[in-house]
């Protein structure tokens, strides 16, 4: 019996049981944590795990697959808490939004007998915890993987497979590039939109105003309702490369702002430019185009896996979908 | 026979007229007219209009009713041109987003005998055109109403009529509050969405970061995908809030990045307040609960209006739903 251990079963660890248990994996156990056990319980319920376990230690206990699915802020504290517990070989993966903070914990806190591999699915919605799990989240998402320098082919393959399982594309990348690009298109929008609902809901105004609100508004402000506590604790692991994009964000509004008052032409062609780019963006395939390599084997080779032998490999080989046209009808590159 | 005139058979006029004759108005007969003239061929073929007129002038001919459904930076090029056609007591309405200036030009430009109640429809999309079109579109929106002070009573109650038939809530609201207002929760926006589309499309990263934008990224841009034009004119009609709030925000975005570079409790408790801000907004009723009043009569009384008749009036009640609970279970107030 290969073991799996989800800890944090929340949106994200949630979502991944539901996904593995959907492929029906045989000889594969998998067994959930959660710091709050309600949580757990109602992953276990859903489907998600196959038991539960209220001790932290006790659930890494024999597993060969660990999923770090808690917030970037816990990572630390549960690295600390399991790391002289973990087996040795274990394969430890995490799914929090910077990785350079994280690569760095794990480099420091966990023995040379585990293989960290780094991951962040580019998906997620803004309610949280278990009820909001689906085990189509990560269909078609992108799913970052940032390998530690010390995890063998093997561990790496074997993250390669579950994000396949997830239905999502692996997509290699440095830590720092990650960091730096979920900055301008995850972390400086959460900026934008709690500094869109203090600018709003403060003003004296904003009784009457509140009645205008429209979808416009809605959409612009959703990342404010994520969870304070994640956001905060995304902005502090990533301070560097957020506060540079606020800077350029700002840089880019004064001039807008110079562009409004001016009234000319210029106004006009900037948003026929950033329309057309974001058509461009909309319309470009939707996958990271993973072709294999010496990082990304085969899934004929990644069997390699003691985890989840052959089996999960042919369920993860139909799982993976194979290249197919995108809506333009051409194939993803 | 009586006559509505759409001028414009984009999105809104279009969903307009879907909306009119779905209420199976008797007597009653729109004619649709737009610059493109495909346009109007398309919104005939949807059934939003019984005939087209490719002369604008003709358009407005023997219309006791019509509704200005272009962008704001076409209002005063058309007022121009219909004003000396107008029929006498006729009743004119627009849709623009901004009404300061529409305000204006329609004072500046109508002949007295022609009354003019300015309308904004706080429903959208980022799609324009009538193939988007939509009978639905307006369906519990809040519909700014900003009569002329000229306007007869009449006019008014004709144009809360139409408001009804369109299944929204009008509201009535002072020109250049609604101005501020929208400039706030909808044009702050605009510029927001097209400003994170030029930072992040014009970095030389761009290509390896457009493979991790996700949700996040594609609602905060939505707006950037307008038509340019009409964002332009936007700006340009309601140049001075727009400003106003766009240096609002540069100085919350300052406020972000000091709470961030800080990196204490207090950025964690602003996410907290915006996250409770957000989450009152949405939880409140959707409606802005107009009472009857001398300004909104009865349905009843406002058989007054030559236009519409006993039979408008009737569906007319028919389609105002009466206050109902909300999801709170609280009514509307």
């Amino acid at each position: 019996m290969n073991r799996v251990a989800i800890i944090g079963t929340g949106l994200i660890g949630t979502s991944i049981g539901l996904a593995l248990k959907r492929a029906k994996l045989q000889d594969v156990e998998i067994v959930g944590h959660d710091r709050e056990p309600e949580h757990a319980a109602k992953a276990k319920k859903l489907g998600a795990v196959d038991r539960t376990e209220w001790n932290l230690i006790r659930t890494v206990e024999r597993a060969g697959l660990i999923i770090l699915a808690v917030p970037v802020g816990a990572v630390k504290e549960v690295l600390e808490v399991i790391a002289p517990h973990l087996p040795e070989g274990a394969i430890l993966t995490d799914t929090a939004s910077t990785k350079a903070q994280v690569l760095r914990w794990a480099e420091e806190l966990l023995p040379d007998s585990v293989h960290f591999v780094g991951g962040h699915p580019m998906a997620g919605k803004e309610t949280s915890g278990p009820d909001a799990a689906d085990a189509e989240l990560f269909k078609d998402a992108v799913y970052c993987l940032v390998p530690s320098v010390k995890a063998s082919e093997r561990a790496v393959d074997t993250v390669v497979n579950l994000v396949g399982l997830l239905g999502a594309e692996p997509y290699f990348v440095d830590a720092t590039e990650h960091d730096s690009f979920v900055a301008a298109v995850s972390h400086l929008p959460i900026v934008i939109s709690s500094a869109l609902v203090a600018s709003t809901t403060r003003s004296p105004a904003w009784r009457e105003m509140a009645k205008l609100a429209a979808t416009a508004y809605r959409d612009l402000t959703r990342l404010a309702s994520g969870n304070p506590i994640m956001n905060r604790d995304i902005m502090l692991t990533n301070r560097e490369s957020i506060i540079r994009w606020v800077d350029i964000f700002i840089e880019e509004l004064k001039r807008y702002r110079a562009l409004i008052a001016e009234g000319g032409q210029a106004l006009g062609e900037e948003f026929k430019q950033t329309h057309d780019a974001r058509e461009r963006w909309l319309r470009s395939p939707r996958t990271v185009g993973v072709e294999p390599g010496p990082r990304v084997p085969g899934m004929g080779e990644s069997m390699m896996s003691f985890l989840f032998g052959e089996r999960l490999a042919r369920a993860s080989q139909e799982a993976l979908r194979p290249p197919k046209p995108d809506e333009n009808g051409k194939k993803s590159k």
